[in-house]
């Protein structure tokens, strides 16, 4: 499937059958995760038709996207300035780092009242995907550690195999560095269902019980 | 989950949180067909990193999308000129037009040994889609029908419920103002397993049977 319709565009390309900026705006977009040639051809259509959508906005979107744009020298987050705006704010605790695979996993903790600082992370250790220690900001992680003055590193990548898989390698890379290393709580989310929560979680939830 | 999800994006605006070039490419993909705010979230960072696709030539690509791009003025195929090449070439069978949906089934006929005309509708009725017969190319259809020399519209829409739909309302407007309308075959795709095809199909392969 995947190759025939491949085969369409090409033969289109050759033939001189659909402008040439159809192709590439097909062709680019299957360069991105998850969109086959399929879809990539109904975006493309459908934008050339959408009264919402214009390609013109997403493009000028998309061409800005790296503009000016940094990462906080202390943690990573995506930031205009060489600082973060939490990094730079000395009213936080200082002590306490909650490392985080991306940046919008910041956003989320920023709307609870956690008041320490972060460490994004830039993805998490997946070989299939091609992301080893390597691609991840871990070198800045542990430079950070070894400079002193972290007492607490809260590890809060997803709940998933390559998050427990990466908040492992952090805690090896980590021991002797930092005197606490911590992982996420796992147990039953607010407004969960007993009945139907699955058996790694009710487990987790029965290990981790705590003084009523 | 999608509101909460929005939620993040508002609260992260509001707070200054994500450098705006990058709310905005979210929001931007959030209005394609099928690509929710998580979908966004992910093709955007995935843009800042990847090494393969580049922000910078998926927006080039897209601002010049709709560049010096034209419908032909006979059957609205997307060309860069006044007519497109098919509708040009003096060669071809003038007095038969295949309708189908979308430009590149006009590229898979292309591929075949079809001599004649095409007509492109730009998509099929679809009421749920906001897809009714004023958003398609069927005027233009119609007016060409009705200034004569068409001996033959084969329609050529997929054979699915909105294709078909789309179809009875081609013959419906047609009838009278071209003597011949067909219908593509309905049967075994070539390399079919009969084992496998649906009711529909074999019933269809059935009664469409030829003589050998």
């Amino acid at each position: 499937m995947i190759i025939s319709n491949l085969n369409i565009l090409q033969f289109a390309f050759r033939m001189s059958l659909l402008p040439p900026q159809i192709t590439r705006a097909i062709e680019e977009f299957t360069k991105l995760p998850g969109i086959g040639p399929k879809s990539a051809e109904r975006l493309t259509f459908h934008l050339l038709r959408s009264s919402r959508a214009s390609p013109e906005a997403l493009g000028k979107a998309l061409a800005d996207l790296k503009m000016s744009l940094k990462y906080c020298e202390d943690c990573q987050m995506v930031t205009l300035r060489e600082k973060c705006a939490i990094c730079e704010d000395a009213g936080r605790d200082q002590s306490t780092v909650l490392v985080v695979e991306n940046p919008l996993d910041v956003v989320a903790f920023e709307k609870t009242s956690y008041k320490g600082l972060y460490h994004v992370l830039h993805g998490v250790l997946s070989p299939l995907d091609g992301m080893g220690p390597e691609q991840l900001k871990l070198r800045e992680l542990m430079d950070r550690c070894a400079g002193g003055g972290i007492a607490e590193v809260i590890v809060a990548t997803n709940p998933d195999v390559e998050g427990e898989a990466t908040a492992s390698f952090i805690k090896q890379r980590l021991a002797g560095t930092v005197p606490k290393i911590t992982r996420l709580a796992h147990g039953l989310p607010m407004g969960a269902d007993i009945e139907f929560a699955d058996q790694v979680t009710l487990k987790e939830a029965v290990e981790g019980r705590r003084a009523l």
